[in-house]
């Protein structure tokens, strides 16, 4: 497929306009950069390739043979509209993984090594051995088995960590122990033992609402890290759990509503961590160099690993 | 060498002898378990073989062979005595590695995923991000180049950090991508640009104080991990470079005196954190094991990987 017409939208396109600069580019590109409230209908009618990390009210087709999502997940981009069935669809992978990977193990490490309990302990000046537990004890399901899961999975599996998996197909990954299908409540007994459940799943009519109250009874004591997407947890079913001790600890990073609003109940959860939806926060420096990677792929008929599934949404 | 009779001073005494009931121990060997308080001299002339964290005041050699240290750290078993040379000393660094790595990973990561500042976010519901860095944009200077210091090297090495060693003898290894002499003050230049400074080196006359002004002022802004001993430290240099910013954050597990007095100023300074030396905690069954493989490998000449070189101290 030959790319001529680039029209991106991003609030940071001053700053991928100037890192554009110091990147090798096929010279007959032609660029355009808009925000949500700059860009017009004649852009889309100019454009062979859109790029952006949702699309915007007055989007339309136009010419576009190819839609680049900067974020990892295309929910934003594809939801309520017919999706023309000749144009690409790709999606920013391309470090998630490994930023992925190190949100959640500081979590996990920072739980293991009982920083909170020595800091409380330092404002009382109690020196008192509370032993570092050691990760290969530790047993971590990780939702989602796909580039970003399977990063997760590879560097816990590193310290030994026990790592088990959930995905749709329940296909047998590398660095998984076992995956598990996520289809009916069958799984729930192999995960019943999880010391730590971490999302990594997109949003998609059947991830939506997963973590629900049938799921969270399954667990004891669990600690639940979410860096998917909000839509996928039933946040009634995580309150009770974490009031039941289903749940010992939440660290949320994505929410149904963002940024999340003063007057939720999480903010100020004793047990709830929120972080502002920055697990996989793309640079604008990585979503361009993952652009112009795809870009390159494209152009010359390579394998495309981001290009994304139209009926899986993923 | 044949071993018989083992002497085994502890604290945690009732604890190693029942575990050692569920260990495969040859029948031919006989224990005798003690306090520092209940040991006496015939008990040092009875053992071929001494087990324990630190010499007691009233320890002798007797018949004794075999000194085993419960820790990694051996200046308490060796300080203020003549060694006997023909008695092997060994230390317990089997799982040690492993257990300062994921200690100094912890602080490493709560610190580039900006743990603190997102819990000061929510306490005011503030949703901003801070984009959280990448572990391979980092330097990282180890001091110790040895079984710990080089563990600690291949887990940030996994993650792409950047690693430099620094050792007595500066000798390259493994997953260091430069290893530098501690000797004089010409490795200050290469660590200058230090992200993150972890000590892991034994006590000995050589790494008495060798974290000085001079050392200190060579730093910027770094981030300073002590798992090695607080006798390295010239605390009123640190506090100096904490106060300056040379060291912007120090997380200190070891002391010259432990528990660490009430009145010291580590305590409350907000630029510290104190843990009780617990970053290599040796719990029960771990001290055993070590102690049952060490006394394997002596048993059939085997190489003796944890043996203390008299020497060096380590």
């Amino acid at each position: 497929m030959e790319i001529k017409h680039i029209l991106i939208v991003s609030p940071m396109h001053k700053e991928i306009e100037a890192l554009l600069k110091t990147k090798n580019v096929p010279m007959d590109k032609e660029f355009r950069f808009h925000t949500e409230e700059t860009v017009t209908e004649q852009d889309y009618d100019w454009a062979d390739t859109f790029v952006s990390f949702k699309r915007p009210a007055n989007f339309r087709f136009g010419n576009i043979k190819w839609v680049h999502s900067f974020g990892a997940g295309v929910d934003k981009i594809m939801k309520n509209i017919q999706w023309k069935e000749d144009v690409l669809l790709t999606r920013t992978i391309c470090s998630f993984g490994e930023k992925i990977s190190e949100y959640a193990l500081s979590h996990l490490l920072r739980d293991l090594q009982n920083h909170d309990k020595y800091t409380d302990m330092q404002e009382n000046k109690i020196w008192k051995e509370v032993a570092p537990i050691p990760m290969k004890e530790k047993k971590v399901v990780v939702f989602g088995t796909g580039v970003i899961g399977q990063e997760v999975a590879r560097s816990l599996s590193f310290f030994g960590v026990n790592v088990y998996g959930v995905s749709l197909s329940g296909k047998q990954k590398e660095y998984f122990k076992e995956v598990y299908s996520s289809e009916g409540e069958g799984y729930y007994q192999a995960i019943s033992a999880a010391d730590y459940v971490i999302n990594t799943m997109p949003l998609t009519k059947i991830t939506e609402g997963i973590f629900n109250r049938a799921f969270f009874n399954a667990l004891e004591n669990a600690f639940f890290i979410n860096v998917g997407r909000g839509e996928s947890v039933d946040n009634g079913a995580l309150l009770e759990a974490l009031d039941k001790g289903r749940v010992r600890k939440a660290v949320l990073d994505v929410f149904p509503e963002e940024p999340l609003p003063k007057e939720d109940v999480f903010w100020t959860h004793p047990k709830v961590m929120v972080t502002p939806h920055i697990s996989a926060l793309t640079t604008a420096e990585d979503g361009l160099d993952c652009f112009l990677d795809t870009l390159t792929n494209i152009e010359n008929d390579n394998e495309i690993p981001n290009l994304v599934d139209l009926k899986k949404g993923f």
